[in-house]
């Protein structure tokens, strides 16, 4: 198989992130801190690397097959944080390349397990810089989950298809088209996030780096207490609806928009089914931490359980409070929201809930005809039929997701961590959660201890949980470089 | 909907459950323990209960529908059970109806987690019952799995339908042919298992009772200790092999002796799957083991892992040393081959090696087409074409599996256990293996100390992995009882 043909497009993301590694660069220089340097080096040999793949690239783009896809997806997702890890190993923080490519991996995968700590000492263009890597992960994630999922028929992700093509070759320009439109509501909600945070007593830099981190519920935070440190209710609140609103299909946002019709978002069923669940999750924390913590103000229980909740199941894993502290039951319940996720087409992580859909009618359809076995029964999703091919690939999704939970919580107790630490930090990683459970890893803990073989194996678990499985194990098909 | 058609072998169950308990009422009386009385008593009760629904049956068998055979099996594994309990509420032990009821439905699903303590000091008796519950258990469980699971269609199961009939009323004459020759077998391997242990130095009543829960991969012991009692490498083999035994598929084992054919067991693609894995995952814990506990001997290694790995995956659950304590990966890699399970039509549980048979199939399929899109790809399964039914049968199957360990850990979380030992005991229940991980569940420990409450949990989860989950689930369909 020729690879070439993925060289052109790599070699433009490249130099996209070297351009990006200039804003930290210029905003250290003129804040007069040495750092500049750091970032400014690895920004050239980023645009050396790209202009030796461009040298190497092939011209004809019609060589660009389906497969190239695969490739081209996989690819990026393993050079880029190879590349963009370099500020942090060239950085005044004395970080091993492993916490670096840790630190970048749980960056763009929007993750958010952080091996730092005494973050509130860092300087600035190492905390943008987070915020920037996840921000534009996120913004990548929603254009790869629009434009290329659909097309790569990964885990169901073809009943998003925006139209009838098949050929690799039309994928290019819609991206371009949907990517723009979303980019500009991505961007929108986030410079709204970050004034409302500064109204509401965030400092300027706090705000941007947080908004950034809030819409691609990414969840890095500026300090070790994470939002513990900002205990404000409007805070609280605003964090709350970013994250939620970060975890939402931003195509349909974008139709919402465009078809001037406002709730074509509220009317798809994904959407509906998530803010259902949301709600009696949310609530029934709440009533629980309120028994439990015997508070006075059912509010303020409320806002802790919102918080929590929602920061876990759009995977963003921001930390208020420990929440593995309340009662025996938290722990428990949080690690299987862990595997929720939020809908797909936004930047959240985890299995999502169009698949729980998908689930939901295959398993009616099923008990239909166990019931009545002569009956004809037509599930449909948004209008549509679904088609066997469609719960065939959630079946493989799923399929793939135990399988890789298994495998990774294995092989992170070979490393010598405990079970909940072994369990808790697969889960974590696969859904880009970000923190995991138990001391160690807990909300109120950090995996700079762990050893660095469970960091390799994370970083496995970010990029598989976030090209949904089945885009990386494809490649592992001995079928798939044969020609 | 008319209940009535299933009251008839309902009763038929009761009556012959009343001639169960003669058994050990004869034994106790023939030893002089007083314990006979309460075997009586509970003999009579059942009896009693027995002749009550013979009356209150309809007499047209005819009548016996699809839904009745769901509402049927159902209620077999929630009626027999509570009489069953009798003789342990009844006895000396001074145990609640919770404890026996516990007690009774570990043995008859084959679990054998136990909430009894001091084994040694009990009446022969009670040891005796424990040892027929498991017994006539596995033989229910395999005679279910051949005949009632592939009519009505559990999780896949419709695979291994004997012939094309889909009418109920056709199931009985089946069941009856099919069950006696595989009650021969099941019997024949007992005695002979009872006779090696005898040989090799069990006493004649620890042989017997050893012997069937061997076979029917039960689990319960007639010590605190299980096989640790008997530190023999033959012993351990020979509970190592039957166990295995027990496993395998019963319908097969007489085709081969049937068809005077004797390689049709070992043809079977599910048991060439079964074996390869079990070979490969007991040499890599034999070597893991054998590193870390720097033992001289690997031959003593290799009994240690083989005996272990063949209880956790044959889901029989007996203990010899604790595993749990052999270096951190332990735990998380039992915990995961706790779900594994035998193969379909065995006495085994958890989600069987037929199952990821067909998602292997569905996976190759699916890669298949991901990577060629027109190519045609077709999945045999044993020679006959895979069915999307089949692959779809199982998802519903994988699905309810997900959700009932999630529903059934939280629930238990809320009991006030800690993380592992409600996952673990979430999971140890579903497939029906026995002992959890932990302090408090573990090879080492008891369930006697868990909360009522958990107990019940736990009850409903061994009930729900036994009947392979659909079957239960249909029944909570509001569609089922609407004619």
């Amino acid at each position: 198989m020729d690879i070439r043909p993925i060289l052109f497009p790599l070699s433009g993301l490249l130099a996209a992130l070297a351009l990006l590694m200039e804003i930290p660069a210029l905003f250290d220089y003129f804040v007069h801190n040495s750092e500049w340097e750091a970032f400014q080096v690895s920004a050239l040999i980023t645009f050396f690397a790209a202009i030796a793949l461009y040298i190497g690239r092939d011209r004809n783009m019609s060589h660009f097959s389906l497969r190239h896809g695969y490739l081209f997806t996989v690819s990026c997702w393993i050079l880029l944080p190879l590349f963009a890890a370099l500020p942090f190993f060239w950085s005044t923080q004395d970080m091993s390349y492993t916490d670096s490519v840790f630190e970048t991996i749980s960056g763009l995968t929007t993750t958010g397990a952080t091996v730092m700590s005494g973050l509130e000492y860092m300087p600035p263009g190492i905390l943008l810089w987070r915020g920037l890597l996840q921000w534009v992960g996120g913004i990548g994630i929603v254009v790869m989950a629009i434009s290329i999922f659909p097309v790569l028929k990964t885990g169901g992700m073809q009943l998003f298809q925006l139209e009838s093509s098949e050929t690799a070759g039309k994928v290019f320009p819609r991206i371009q088209d949907v990517a723009s439109g979303v980019f500009a509501i991505y961007s929108g909600l986030t410079v709204l996030c970050g004034l409302i945070y500064f109204i509401a007593g965030m400092s300027a830099f706090d705000a941007v780096v947080h908004a950034m981190t809030t819409l691609s519920t990414g969840g890095f935070s500026n300090t070790d207490m994470s939002f513990a440190a900002f205990p404000d209710k409007a805070i609280i609140w605003t964090g709350s609806l970013f994250m939620l609103l970060g975890s939402l299909p931003f195509s349909l946002m974008l139709y919402s928009l465009r078809r001037k019709s406002r709730w074509v978002l509220f009317a798809d069923r994904q959407v509906q089914i998530y803010l259902l669940f949301l709600f009696f999750t949310c609530f029934f924390c709440a009533t629980m931490f309120h028994i439990i913590m015997k508070n006075e103000d059912f509010f303020y229980s409320l806002t802790l359980a919102t918080f929590n909740v929602i920061s876990v199941v759009t995977t963003t894993g921001y930390a208020f409070e420990d929440y593995t502290l309340w009662g025996a039951f938290a722990p428990v319940l949080f690690f299987f929201l862990t595997f929720v996720g939020g809908c797909s087409g936004s930047t959240a992580g985890g299995i999502k809930m169009f698949r729980f859909h998908v689930m939901w009618l295959s398993f009616q359809k099923q008990f239909g005809h166990l019931i009545f076995p002569k009956g004809v029964f037509v599930q449909k999703i948004n209008g549509k039929p679904l088609h066997n091919d469609i719960s065939q690939s959630v079946l493989i999704y799923l399929t793939l997701l135990i399988f890789s939970f298994a495998v990774l919580a294995t092989a992170l107790s070979f490393t010598g961590l405990d079970m909940v630490t072994a369990l808790s930090g697969a889960a974590t990683s696969l859904s880009n959660v970000g923190p995991g459970l138990g001391e160690i890893i807990g909300p109120a803990g950090n995996f700079k201890t762990l050893p660095d073989s469970a960091k390799w194996i994370l970083d496995i678990g970010m990029i598989l949980g976030r090209l949904e499985y089945v885009t990386v194990v494809v490649l592992l098909q001995v079928s798939f470089w044969r020609f």
